[in-house]
């Protein structure tokens, strides 16, 4: 009952990450109730982040230039690679303004259960930079989860092979604001492990 | 640190219902890294609903064709017609599937704090219907909020005017699988007054 092209709009937005059959439904006529301000304007906006926003051919990060923004400032540290899962993880990092090196974004971590390999990552291009030399350290940068954590020790095999001595990873304990009461047991003794002296 | 592009569609995603700044970051992300299946497919359908879909400009539904569907289905009774607040709840109602005559999308409710007058609202052209003659009963839709109420009100006494007798709204009561420990007392009482013999 519903007319063809709004269904297939529905399926789209539908299927976004946090958005359900529902929502979907509600996203679509928001748009269609305000056409000049919302759904040509996004129509047109996700035209152009098409055709100009691409993966840096260096770091994998998002940006319209090639090498991004990242790449190309001369006020950061090349000796420095953080490598991360995502861009998201990227942004998060840079959110904090605390590291000026360069990143390095893998794309995925390895996992058996969704058949993600080596080769399915931006693994060659992250050896390829440090066989290039001029670099200093490695920081690892991904999620404290199993199939993140897999990857760093991977990751960091074949960092060796290459002749990279310093590889690091975050520190582990407890998040500011953080009470100890809620905290799993694995923070806990991470960062009793850890402590250091006042 | 976000490109412009990038940034533009970040904010135009983060205002559509039910997203915000976070969500539209993730959706942005999520975009780029599906190109073909999700951002190109979501950037044409946009665009075909744009030039596509549009307005009834006799029941104000959302449709490819003007009159709509619904409005063109010769086995819908046109002597009835149902007014809506929106297309949403037009759509509630044809998943009933109990209801086969005609529609009317207000396009609103009466709302002196968000500014809303009777102008605002798609209800000359309901008039108009009315005058044409053929409309055996309106069938007030209207959500049974404050607003909705008043706005229910208001179009019944504009309907007397143009000579509309048979006017009904949505009947009150305990919802399918309601319990009553957990219901408010305007809808109890209300069930209670409309009671009816077994």
């Amino acid at each position: 009952m519903i007319s063809d092209e709004l269904k297939t709009l529905i399926h789209l937005l539908s299927k976004l990450p946090g958005l359900g059959p529902r929502s979907g439904k509600r996203v679509a006529l928001h748009l269609l109730q305000n056409r000049t301000t919302t759904l040509s304007a996004l129509a047109e906006s996700l035209q152009i982040v098409k055709v100009k926003v691409k993966e840096c051919t260096v770091c994998g990060n998002l940006d319209s230039q090639d090498p991004c923004f990242l790449c190309q400032d001369p006020r950061r540290d090349t000796s420095f690679i953080c490598v991360v899962e995502s861009v998201a993880d990227l942004w998060a990092l840079e959110r904090t303004a605390s590291f000026k090196g360069h990143y390095h974004v893998l794309g995925g971590v390895l996992s058996a259960l969704d058949g993600v390999g080596p080769e399915d990552l931006r693994l060659t291009s992250l050896l390829h930079r440090c066989q290039r030399g001029g670099v200093h350290e490695i920081i690892l940068a991904l999620n404290a989860t199993v199939e993140g954590q897999t990857t760093s020790h991977y990751i960091t095999e074949r960092l060796r092979e290459v002749g990279i001595t310093h590889i690091s990873s975050l520190a582990r304990g407890v998040p500011v604001g953080g009470e100890l009461d809620y905290l799993d047991e694995g923070t806990l003794s991470a960062a009793l492990l850890s402590r250091r002296g006042v």
